[in-house]
Order: structure tokens, then C-alpha cells, then sequence
């Protein structure tokens, strides 16, 4: 990683720098975990000091946060686009990120803690996360409704927006499961499986969800 | 519930002590909430000290695992065994047992924040939480075979594993949606879609699944 080390003195714009320590600390806590990465490793790998990775994301929650939602931006980076795709290409694009997943436990960790802690109440990242759970919901319901009009299918607004929270829902449950038992609990090819049941339950007929291309499934 | 609060110089046997305060803490958690939901509550109700809470149970999340432990414990009482049960009912008593959990809100934050929290790397109820997940998941896989055993359905073992890993998942994370957006995400309603979406994948032409036999809706 030492080419990603800039010299200490180097003058950097705050945006990069920013997306420096996100990637340095999506590194971090992805191999060592949500507890074991610690702020003073991220500082090292950017070559800044722990004091500058809070002036510039205020506490590890709040860095781990962010960390996600750089997750979110870099996975779909090779999209046309760069956005979450619509139609049967979401569900595609759902199973690889389930399958890149598998390859970076601690980020799937801190999702789970972060997300776990915030349906308390009067939680200072609950508007967070329902944001983000709202916008995924729209976005996986959009597409459903996009391959029903495709393929001449009746799919009721309800069933829309139910089909949406449980391959959402899901794919959270079977993280949990997965980070607790991995031998157990095969993340990516359970996350197929139940996102085409999902799916066929609202889109009769539908076909088996390969990876999406452009993803290689090779950590 | 003032009946249930016995006279403070009154003797009770270990046993029984635990169950009260067990109860108590379903009723102060369950609508209190995971966070404002305190010991000295659940104390009071029992007319005990909080002290006398923490000599049976150590510490609030010790507690808080005892609780869900009870819910499932209580949640099967008026089934034939006390048991959960086996083959589609077993699938029944899971709707049921979501449309039960929208009227506990706390109860729930309480699984979602413990479960989430025992991801962690070393997290001292992380065999807890991975023993609790096998058990269930060997439950559901043994009902799905059973009733595929008597459609004379082929149901591959790979598939039992991955359905049942699905349904806890799906009911996990729905859990969390619920939790953040009651509004939007209808726990009941929506867990029986997805559990119903994921046991016709293995088991076609399965019927709808109201809830169990005995078990109301009311709170």
C-alpha cells in the first residue's frame, strides 16, 4: 500500500483528502474489523495524524458512516452512469455487491453494528439510515415496476414496495448470519437464492440472476 | 399490573423471582424501549431493589438476552409441546410470531441492537447469538424437509440450508426497516411475503400461510 502513502508535507485539497482516508480506512476496518481498525492505522496508511482524520470526519462512527456510502459510490463506479442500475440489472448488481461482500467482512461488520444501534430511539444516525433505507426501497421498487411493464406483468403497488424491504431486508439478515457462522452461511450464492424467490414471487418466469458483467467475482 | 407486584418481605424461590422479573422487563423494554427501558423500572414492578435485579441477571444486556429468550420460550407456550412446531406450521407460527412482534416494539429494538452488537470480533455473546442462528436454522431446515418429504417434493439439502438461512435473514431485516419506518415496512404482512416467496422457491404450489391456530392478533 506504500504507493498510496503521500509525503507528510504534501499540500492536499480537502475532498482528496477525504476520499484518501475513506479509501485508506475502507482498507482498515474491511481486514481488521469494525472493533480491531483503529483511527491511528488509517491516519499511518494517508501519512497524516489521528487528529486529522477526526478534524475531517469528527469520530470513528461518523468515518464509518461515510465509509459506507463510499462503499455504496466505489461499487457502482463501473457502471454506465455511475448509479445504482434499474431494472433486472439492480437485482444483478445486488448479488455481485453480496459477493464483493464476502471479501470485506469488516465493512459488512460496521454496517450491521452501525445500522443494529441506530433503531434506538431518538438515535443520532436513525435519520441516516432511514434515508438510506427509504432510497434503496424506491429504487429496488422502481425496477421491479420497470421489468413488470417490460414483460406485461400486473404487479400491485403493495406487492412493489413488500418485494423491495425483503430483498433489502434479506440481504441484511443473511450478513448477520454470515459474519457470525461463514462456513455455515454462504453470503453471496444464499443472497441469489433469495433475491430470485423474491423476485419470482412478484415477476413470474424470471430468469437466474448471474453476476452482473464488468464484476469480477475474484477478490 | 399491580397485581403482579407481590409485597416486598414476601419470600419467592429463585426460580420464580427470575420469571417475575423476566415478565417485567418484557412488559418495561417491550414498550419502553431498548434505551429508556431501565432496571429500576423493572425493579419497581417487581418490588425488588435494583440491586436485587442485578444479583439475578449481572447486567442490562445480560438481561435483555434473558427477555428474548423468554419471548420465544413464552411465544410457544400454547403450542402442543411447547414446542416450535414442525412442517408448514412451524412457518404459520413464524407470521405469527411477526405480527406479535409489531405490538413490542422494544423487545425487538432490544434483538436488533444485541444481535447487531455480536458481530463484533470477540463479542462475549457472539456464541449466543451463533447458537441461537443454528438452532433455528436446523428447525426450519427439518420443517421444510419434512414437508417436502410428504409432497414427495425433491429438496435438495444445499437448498434447505440456504431457504431456512433466508427466512431468519428476511425476518431480521425486516425487523430493522420495521423499526426505523413503521409506517412505511408492515412487519406482518410483509414477513409472511417473503416467507411465502421463499417456501414456494423450494417447495412449489405451497398453500397460503394464515397465522397459527390460536394465536390472536390483539396485543
Amino acid at each position: 500500500m506504500s504507493q498510496a502513502t503521500p509525503p507528510r508535507s504534501r499540500r492536499v485539497p480537502r475532498a482528496e483528502r477525504r476520499e484518501e482516508i475513506l479509501a485508506a480506512a475502507a482498507r482498515v476496518f474491511g481486514s481488521k474489523g469494525y472493533r480491531a481498525g483503529s483511527l491511528a492505522e488509517v491516519a499511518e496508511q494517508v501519512g497524516i495524524t489521528h487528529a486529522g482524520v477526526l478534524h475531517h470526519f469528527g469520530s470513528k462512527d461518523r468515518l464509518l458512516w461515510e465509509v459506507l456510502e463510499y462503499r455504496d459510490r466505489v461499487d457502482v463506479e463501473h457502471l454506465e452512469g455511475q448509479h445504482i442500475p434499474g431494472g433486472l440489472e439492480l437485482f444483478r448488481h445486488l448479488v455481485t455487491t453480496a459477493r464483493r461482500n464476502a471479501d470485506r467482512r469488516g465493512i459488512v461488520q460496521a454496517y450491521t453494528v452501525l445500522t443494529g444501534e441506530a433503531v434506538t430511539d431518538g438515535h443520532p444516525a436513525a435519520d441516516r439510515a432511514r434515508t438510506r433505507f427509504g432510497v434503496l426501497r424506491e429504487d429496488i421498487a422502481s425496477a421491479l415496476r420497470t421489468v413488470a411493464d417490460e414483460r406485461g406483468v400486473d404487479l400491485a403497488e403493495q406487492d412493489a414496495v413488500r418485494a423491495a424491504s425483503a430483498v433489502i431486508g434479506v440481504m441484511d439478515g443473511l450478513q448477520t448470519q454470515w459474519l457470525l457462522d461463514p462456513e455455515v452461511v454462504d453470503l453471496a450464492e444464499s443472497t441469489a437464492f433469495a433475491i430470485e424467490a423474491i423476485l419470482r414471487a412478484v415477476l413470474p418466469g424470471v430468469e437466474p440472476l448471474p453476476d452482473s458483467p464488468g464484476a469480477s467475482g475474484a477478490p
